[in-house]
Order: C-alpha cells, then structure tokens, then sequence
C-alpha cells in the first residue's frame, strides 16, 4: 500500500540551494505558513505520494491536517517557512514501513512471523510524514530550522492469506498501539538524529496519529505528541484528548462528550428540515479537543435548486445556525441541491457566516 | 417538458395573511432580499417545479439569477421583501406555456400547424417565472409593492417526429425571437393587469431572457426588459448586451469582446500550471454586461490532493490571481483536486481573496 510513488520529477535533495526561490504567502495570511516555490514549482516532499494512498484518503487529509495544525504551536507561522520534507526520501521510507527482515534491517513495522490468524503479527504503522520548518538565512537560502514528523498507527490492520483472497481484518488495542508507536517513534527519532544534514539540535516534533478504521466517516486523529529540542531521548509524551464524532449521533448517552452539541444539532436540523415542502438533511463532522467542540463541518442535502430558494435556504441557515452553534467556533456548512454544491457558508470564529455562491452563470 | 410540477404542498393562493409571517434576512446582509417565512415554511412559487426542468438546469440556474439581478436595480434590496410568485398558479402557466389550440385558447406558443420539418411552428416561449416583491403593511401583512416577470425564450427548439423517435432541432433567429418576445411579453403584462389582485399601477419589470442551446457550458442571458409603471402599454424595451464566455476559448478574434480577458486567464493558468510536478488546468465561466467583464466562475482541477499542496496552491492562487484579473471584479474559484472540492477562494470586491477549505476531519 505505501510503496505507492507519484513523484514525478526528481527533485534535487538539496532545500536550500538560492536559484530563484520564492516564498509564497508572504504576508502570512489567513494563519497559514508561507511556501516555498522555487524555478516557479512547489517543492514537493521527497517522499511524495508515499503517506497517501486512495483508499485512505480521508485518513491522510485528517492525518496531515492534525500535523499542520499541532506545528503551528510549536513553529510559529510568523516565523517559519513551510517545505514540505525533503530529508526522508521514498527509499528509506518504503523502507522503515516495510516489516523487519533479513533483506531490511531498517523495516519499523515487525517480522512476519507466518502466522494468518489472530496470532500474527501485525503492521502498526501505517506512514510516515515529515514536514520542514524552515527560516531565512543570508541571502535567499533557507535553513532548516524545525521539523514535525507525523507517525499513523493502525488500530486495525487490513490482510489477505492469499493474493487477491478475502481480506481479514486484525485489530490492535489502544495499549498495543501507543507502546508500539513508543517504539517506533524513538528508532525514528534517532535515525533523525544521527543524519549528519539534520543533526542533534534541530527541534523535532513527533506527532503519533490513530488511523480511522476504513469505515468511518472521519478521519482519524492525534494521540500524542513530544518536542525534541536536542538529542534523541524522548523524556515524556504529551497525551492528546481528541475526538471527530458524526452528528446525528445513532444513540448517545447523556453527558457524554458531544451529546449537547449533538441535541443542539438536531434542533438545528429540525429547524431547517422544515424550511421546504421538500426534504432536506444535515449531517455534520465535529472536531473535539479536550472534549470541548473546536470545529464543525456541515453538509445540508436539499432536493429542489431553484436560486431563490438556495439563496433564501441558506440566507436562513446563516441566520438561525448562531443559535443552535457556540460561538467562535469555526463552522463550514456545504449546501448541496441534486448533489450539486451550490453555496458554502463559512465562518472563521464569531457568530456570522459568510455566504459564496457556486451557481454557475 | 414544462407541465413538471414539484409542488407537494397546497400553497394558499393568499400571500398577505398575518399568521405567523416571519422576514429572514432582516438585516439585509450581503446585498440579498429578506425573503418570507410563513408558520417556519419558505413561501415556495405557486407554480413550483414548472420553469424548472432537469434537462435545462444550467438555463433555469442562469435565468433566475438574472431576474433577480436585474430587480435589484428597481426594487431595492433596503425596501422590498422578495417572495417567490403566487400569482400565476400551476395551471396557469402550463396554459400559458402550452400552444395555443381550440382547447387552449390561452396558450402563448403558435398553433401545432403539423408539419414535422422546419416549416413547422417552433415553440417560442420555454417558461415564465414571477417574482414577488412585497413591502410591510399595517400589523404583519405584507403587500404587493412591485413584480418582476422573467420570461424565457428559446433559440432552438427541439422535437420528435414520433414518441420516443430522433430528436430534431430547429433553430430560431435572434430576429424572429425577439419579435415573438414582444408579442408574447404584450399579452403576459395585459393579463397580468386584468387580474383584480395585481391591478393596474403595481410597477412590473418584464425580463426578456435567451435561453442557451443545450450543449453550451454556461447558461444563456437577458436581452432586455421593460419596466411598466403601470397600465399594458409596453412604450419602449430596453435592449441589454450581456454574454456569457468559457476561457480558455478555442479561437478569438483580436479585439473582439472577451479576448483580452483570455488571454489573461490563460497566462494565469500557465502560471498554475507550473505550479505541481502533475498538471493541473483551469476553465473560466466569465460574464460580461455592455462588453464589460463582470464576474467570473472558475474551476481549477489537479489531481493530488495533500493538504499541504492544495493549501500551498490555494494560496498561491489568492496570491498570483489578482495580478490576472481586474480590480473589483467578483470571483469565485473552486479548487478540484480528483474530483473533490477541498477549497473555494471568493472575493465579492476588491482584490483580496478568501480561502474556505472543504476538508473533513
């Protein structure tokens, strides 16, 4: 699955070479990094492809948002260049994910052991993604001056006993997952370390990620993170509380974390259900850290599309939603008639929405 | 084709009853009408489903938006209350809409005369759609303060010889089209004032509109209206000169409306173009009013889709955009990567863009 590579062109290993590179975002807009473009391309990573995969799109976009989003605590995007990594090539990657053996004594994923049953051993590490933090030094190169390495674990592990046989489905307990991924990060962590190009003292952020199971409607999220300043010990991880819950939820339970948020969902789709003769639904993903609501993306389905009334539906969602939503909470509602997207409402924090029409002309 | 009707409820014909009436968009935001809620239900058209047809979408999307645009600048969004038409019911307008016969005297279209080839009467009128303008009377009432009627007209008409056979196309002049537009649009307003609850001085703006063919890419355009003060004399049309164009463009002509445009939106999508090892292209819907651009609707495809990419290429776009397209101009840009839309960059003014990512958690 991760030996999947669509780096289509070869990009030199060197980042901080002075011909012709442009930082993109300059002014650092919207709380995103600034991107470096050189010879007028993006500097794609040296690995690129490898951590994402069609069948786990969902896992990857979730995956490497979480990594983009725990950086931004750490490198601050005033101050750092976003590149994305170019110190782990596709090579050593397909590498440290394959299963140990005699022919790869760098393989982080542990030695097939023959089994094909429960009594396997499983593969608990699904990819790896490293993103560079960079700064400007004299003229126009760019130093190294950070880097995040995300690591997803598998909580079930996908496999067949035969080439293109039934596909079994093993799982992994949480326990199994975090001391595997203890493991795991430390090795990778050291490998870093002892890389002559990267050193002792640049500061690493390992960030360990829990897969979705494929069946989900989430992605999956971050479990913990460690900042190394220097060196390759790792003293003590940070535990993440996070959670994505679908809404409506199948059945909650009072006090649990997102059953208010869930009931005040449900209102608010009540509310708008009954705003056409014609049915309409809402489903909604819910982002939770610490179990307190942080985000929410929306998608209303509608069945009729005539412009006045999509513009007076979603006028009314933008009315109504502040009520049933806390405040301050960034919300993207996608409304779509006859599976056709036709107005994204988007807030940034505070109550009111913003409404862009996709009508064509 | 137009005896489609949607309407699942039994709409009361009474538009001003005082219960439990509800104005959205009280505060007027973003330049659209408040629109009415009545006992927590938009008020759908009388004739819901009618102008609306699967098959011409893209037509019925474009035609409403431009009745409401072009009512915009007579019945100010400050001071009416839109509602969606309840004057012209169901079986109303499929007579109107019908060919005129001896069981159908109403009817707007000319006389099957039963010829199958392009001797035959083509139908000339595709739909008619009434929009109510309102304003707040005594209590909670609301009266009707001003209409706006779109009517659609076809440039080619398509037939079947027999049930189910070949579909024929038969092409009708800019000429001949406008010609039968007055006609029609003359009995259109002279009924409309014979009927006691619209009466003779409820200022109506009459919207003439060419439908496009149906394999155009964009949806056609309004070619002029009128605006009746009161009585059914139609004095003077005003001709309007809009167009709608798709970038790139096969071939222009130097000088003619819309080729310096091109050829800046295809430096742009060079630019992009250039900007990941895989390709990604880029189409424009643009619209222009007396020659001028006005708006533009783009699309932009590529087929990787890392967040890190599609944030680093949306805001390289917002970035490198505004240095191809005019000041002031409203885009709306939709970044496709395999398929799935993950960001919409929209300026209503300015030059600045905003960025919405459509990721899921």
């Amino acid at each position: 699955m991760y030996f999947f590579n669509n780096n289509q062109n070869s990009t030199s290993s060197s980042s901080s070479s002075s011909s012709a590179i442009q930082v993109i975002n300059a002014n650092n807009n919207q709380g995103e990094y600034k991107t470096v473009v050189k010879n007028g391309s993006y500097v794609t990573s040296a690995a690129r492809g490898i951590a994402v995969t069609t069948e786990d799109g969902l896992n990857a976009q979730s995956f490497e948002q979480a990594i983009n989003e725990l950086s931004k605590k750490f490198f601050s995007t005033k101050k750092y260049i976003f590149q994305e990594g170019q110190y782990l090539s596709a090579t050593t990657l397909n590498d440290w994910l394959d299963r140990y053996s005699s022919s790869n004594k760098l393989g982080l994923n542990p030695v097939n052991n023959g089994k094909t049953d429960n009594s396997r051993n499983p593969e608990y590490l699904q990819s790896i993604e490293e993103n560079d933090f960079m700064t400007e030094g004299s003229g126009s190169n760019l130093n190294l001056a950070g880097m995040t390495i995300g690591i997803a674990m598998n909580r079930t592990d996908s496999y067949t006993k035969t080439t293109g046989g039934t596909t079994y489905t093993q799982s992994i307990s949480k326990a199994e997952m975090v001391a595997q991924g203890k493991t795991i990060a430390s090795k990778v962590l050291a490998r870093l370390r002892a890389n002559k190009k990267i050193g002792n003292n640049v500061p690493i952020l390992i960030v360990m990620y829990q897969n979705a199971s494929s069946s989900s409607l989430v992605g999956g999220v971050p479990y913990a993170y460690y900042m190394s300043k220097s060196g390759s010990k790792i003293s003590a991880w940070h535990n993440l509380d996070y959670q994505n819950l679908i809404f409506p939820e199948q059945s909650t339970t009072t006090g649990s974390v997102g059953s208010q948020d869930n009931t005040n969902f449900v209102n608010f789709e009540d509310d708008i259900e009954g705003f056409f003769p014609t049915i309409s639904s809402a489903t909604a993903q819910a982002h939770y850290e610490d179990k307190t609501l942080t985000g929410m993306k929306i998608t209303v389905n509608t069945s009729f599309y005539s412009v006045s009334e999509i513009k007076a539906f979603s006028t009314y969602i933008s009315e109504v939603g502040p009520k049933y939503f806390t405040k301050d909470i960034p919300i993207t509602i996608s409304v779509y008639a006859s599976n056709q997207l036709l107005a994204v409402l988007s807030r940034s924090s505070g109550s009111n929405f913003k409404v862009t029409y996709l009508y064509s002309y």
